[in-house]
């Protein structure tokens, strides 16, 4: 390996690694403005999005541009490989953040149903789990990954759980339907997060193992 | 080009058209087993979706070789990348027409609400995007694309139709809360279908052009 090549790698590493933190802080600040009624942030969070944005054009450059010049084989091709779908997972979470915080615009138009539990519980959980699977990634570490897997049916359970409990007030007071209809789109939304950790998750254990573990536990995940 | 790699991207191109076919009947059967209130479609629709996800497999592996063996340049290595792309936005869009007939699985169990007619209509429409999408790619054609990309307004619009409607019945009548929320998580799946048909867009454009049209209009898009 060249060291030019060595170095790309590293800078793409870097690279992902800032996306990473910045849709984590996404996720934590949109449940925040959810959670404290505090539409305050949504500018934050819009410049963190176009930051994440830029960032994935330059991540998608940066690994074109590897593959056209380095000729990367094997385990190389496989993390540049990797580096583009975990900018294009990374990206989708930024999405799904804003997403959340356009639910809360709508629901804070509403007096509060309830103290959250449930949802702040799952976004705790995807940022853990965006921050591990990109861990897993700069370390190649594949069972930290496979442990990210995992996590996801956590998410799926709690997400059902707020499902359920949700309907129970809609069907009981129909002046919360909806507030109770976007906080379900928001659990919804965070599921989706926890699906794309999973894919990075997924995508780290190909690159380290040359297998690949999606669609065996696809009927779960989904 | 050699006569192999010029063959090897001629099959890359029928496995994705493949994908695209089975992902556009799936978007059909599922919301065609909410409209005539029929889940015989169910077993169906899980074959296809296990087709899909080996397809996909297929595709990433037949591009991973393609990049360690033929080292692509400039366009070529666009259309491999593309590729790619392309099958993991196939194959969340069967995915989503799979969270499609679990969604009216669930809402079958109760009376109808009404006639649908704009669920179909979006449903038309994301059918349409895919296929032209994977048209455009297979035609290098980039007008085609950018045509894709703005038929995404069209669904987001009937989305907000559909949301609005169903709200008002939720409001009105407590008993059509549940299926009221079913159709609106459907009409919310097809509107990640057409978000994925135009990453598909955007990606050809990528591809024919060497230009990158993502995050120009994203705000509207999501």
């Amino acid at each position: 390996m060249t060291r030019y090549f060595e170095e790309e790698l590293d800078v793409l590493k870097q690279t992902l690694l800032r996306m990473a933190s910045k849709a984590e802080t996404m996720i934590h600040q949109s449940v925040q403005a959810l959670v404290q009624r505090d539409l305050s942030i949504g500018e934050e969070i819009a410049l963190l999005e176009s930051e994440v944005n830029k960032l994935q054009l330059e991540v998608d450059d940066r690994c074109f541009k590897l593959l056209a010049l380095q000729q990367p084989m094997a385990h190389d091709l496989r993390f540049i490989i990797a580096a583009m779908k975990i900018s294009s997972d990374l990206e989708r979470i930024a999405d799904q953040s804003v997403n959340i915080m356009e639910n809360t615009g709508i629901l804070l138009q509403f007096p509060e149903l309830k103290p959250l539990i449930d949802i702040p519980q799952m976004a705790e959980i995807t940022k853990m789990m965006v921050r591990e699977s990109l861990d897993a990634f700069v370390e190649a570490d594949a069972a930290r990954a496979r442990n990210v897997v995992l996590q996801d049916d956590r998410v799926d359970a709690l997400k059902n759980q707020v499902f359920r409990e949700l309907l129970t007030y809609m069907i009981s007071d129909p002046r919360t339907i909806q507030v109770g209809l976007q906080l379900i789109l928001v659990a919804r939304h965070l599921e989706r997060i926890a699906d794309h950790a999973t894919n990075i998750a997924e995508d780290v254990v190909y690159m380290v193992e040359a297998k690949d573990i999606r669609h065996h536990a696809e009927e779960e995940k989904r």
